[in-house]
């Protein structure tokens, strides 16, 4: 599916600029508009908000770009000034490498929190990346930004757009510090659609709830998630210029599917990760309240083990479900694990159940459903389990 | 120090009823009063809350009992009807055994999430209970709670009370499913001191905040958490009637210091914790700001594996700060770790800091400070580390 995937008007790269603590792996990514693009930008909520982010901001906020460059290796967050300067050097070396402006690019990092950027190994290189940016190059943009991922992350639809064939393609990373809060980890969407810069935000903002915010690995949020979408309106087709437009649902629903298959690629490869889990909890009496629980039962190292050793030890989510301050009845929660019974009433269905659940959770993935029958709202959240290979990568993450 | 305490008018015991999965270890244990004694609990705020939570919160707020009973290898939560059913046959057992009234009895239960309490193994044993318990049997009632816990946890202290000599002595137990909110794991407490049942409420609820609620293993809290405390009156102290009594200062002070000491047992002795972590966050505008950001520190998996490999990762103590909500100005952090400054100003001080923390990290116990900069609240919070044992401890829990 990453073979030969094109969307008109982008190019990508990928190289090695030594930025990573061992060589071998190529750690700059770029993105780069053959014309000026519009462009959307949803970024980290953390009060640490990484000197790239700082800097993105106000140029993602002019609805325009021309390239978005990332790194691997360094996060350059809690750098103070001299981070905020190098994250400056990163974003201006492409003046002389491609004649783009400091203010038409994007950039964003990943790795260690608290140390600086090299910004001089990615002004030897840049040059040398923007010659090897071609349009087929996703895959290596992909590799270029891999910290813990054990696979690289690529997505793509084509649809129709305002009866213009349209393709949505992105690229993300991500594995631990997972969970962002109206945000995301790093993550680069391109599109040849036609649209302004306001429904452009927009549709950005929807896509990100139902696929990068539903992804929790550890309950973490990163001083660095950030999520661009760039249009180079190549697909020519009416230029959308409003949520009104019939066409804004078509491409939303694109974006949507593509944002959503990233968001599962990143809890299915999360750290130490053997299983992909969804959490729906249903029958919420608001979002809120199945987004909560959702993300309680989700985070909660003990049914993340639970889930790890295939146990259908569903007390745990109960005892989950039930601190989240919502005074929710036991005796009207049920359980599924991927469609078989495992509680009704509150009460457990007995060892037969808890057999046939285990039998399902032995598998790659499965889906928990929690239903409250207190109203109608819903809300998935993706995640994964808990292995001690967590622990592990975490702890030798710096050594 | 388990040897020998006493606490005058109280009898402790503990045997082994079957109740466990694996045979071989004591699981029921006893406190009886010689007569009927002053009582003040704290229960978990879950709404699952378990059946003999459900049981024993009426008989509490009577603020008189005469025994606490309580076992370990069921916890009796998720149970419905009939797990009701089977804890007031618990309680009711010590009618015939001793006379006891079931609204006198102060039950507790630990252990799998979702298992019926046999009720007949523990009517079958407590004549035997009754006979064992003596007024040196501490050490017996700690044994008979633990779960996963790997040592016993018992603490005492003396003191004056009103110009008597007073002693105050608890047992605790809890290893894993630990962040108590507003209440505790199972624990009780007796004192000989005389104290009427408002104020030892009272106490108990002020002696909670800096002791059990300051700990977190997982941010998990149980269906079971339960904290009792008696008191005899033996002490012959003048009776301490209310909160404004020089006395009951007094009391509060040794009462708060044992449930201190047992806090930092639970925490200790965290599933497979290697390191005990006491997290401390200062010069916070109030003490809900100190609380949220300490926990948010102490449950960060991120920031547990780093202390576990003795790694001064402070990025990821950043990390965690920034995303409660406070809108935090990174350039007025500073950290330290164990009096070891590593952080100034929202930046890290290089690698001979970061060495020097780690020196104080490979201990078995350290302390992280954060200072905020923007008040006078302050906050500590009681944890541990997160090592691959933990995954292991809790995927394997019920296998």
């Amino acid at each position: 599916m990453a073979g030969e995937i094109v969307v008109p008007g982008f190019r990508w790269g990928g190289l090695e600029a030594g930025i990573r603590k061992r060589p071998g792996r190529p750690d700059l990514a770029l993105l780069i508009a053959d014309e000026p693009a519009v462009a959307a930008a949803v970024f980290t909520q953390s009060d640490m908000a990484a000197a790239p982010v700082q800097l993105s901001r106000p140029v993602a906020a002019t609805g325009r770009a021309r390239a978005v460059l990332m790194n691997a290796g360094c996060a350059n967050a809690c750098t103070g000034e001299a981070g905020f300067e190098a994250a400056r050097r990163m974003a201006a070396s492409l003046q002389q490498a491609a004649g783009i402006a400091p203010t038409e690019v994007l950039t964003a990092s990943t790795g260690v929190i608290g140390a600086l950027l090299p910004a001089e190994k990615i002004e030897a290189r840049i040059a040398d990346l923007v010659a090897a940016a071609r349009p087929e190059g996703i895959r290596d943009f992909s590799l270029a930004i891999m910290t813990t991922d054990t696979r690289e992350k690529v997505a793509s639809k084509q649809g129709t757009v305002g009866g213009k064939t349209v393709t949505v393609a992105g690229v993300c990373k991500g594995a631990g510090m997972i969970m962002p809060n109206m945000a995301t980890m790093l993550a680069c969407v391109a599109t040849d659609a036609s649209i302004e810069a306001a429904p452009l935000s927009a549709l950005l903002r929807s896509a990100v709830w139902p696929s990068f915010n539903a992804v929790t690995v550890d309950g973490d949020t990163s001083t660095n998630d950030t999520l661009y979408l760039l249009a180079s309106g190549k697909a020519a087709n009416e230029k959308i210029t409003s949520e009104r437009d019939a066409a804004y649902g078509e491409l939303l629903a694109l974006v949507r599917e593509v944002c959503i298959e990233l968001a599962k690629k990143i809890a299915a490869d999360g750290e130490g990760a053997t299983k992909f889990v969804e959490v729906s909890v249903e029958e919420a009496r608001d979002e809120n309240e199945a987004d909560v629980i959702a993300r309680r039962i989700a985070n909660s190292p003990l049914v993340k083990t639970a889930w790890h050793a295939a146990d259908a030890n569903w007390g745990r989510i109960m005892a989950a479900a039930g601190t989240c301050g919502f005074s929710l009845d036991p005796s009207k929660v049920s359980i599924e694990v991927s469609g078989v019974p495992l509680v009704r009433g509150g009460v457990g269905l007995g060892a037969a159940a808890e057999d046939a659940a285990t039998e399902k959770m032995k598998g790659p993935a499965f889906v928990v459903t929690v239903k409250l029958s207190r109203g109608a709202a819903q809300r998935s959240v993706f995640t994964c389990d808990y292995s001690a290979d967590y622990v592990k990568i975490n702890a030798e993450y710096r050594t």
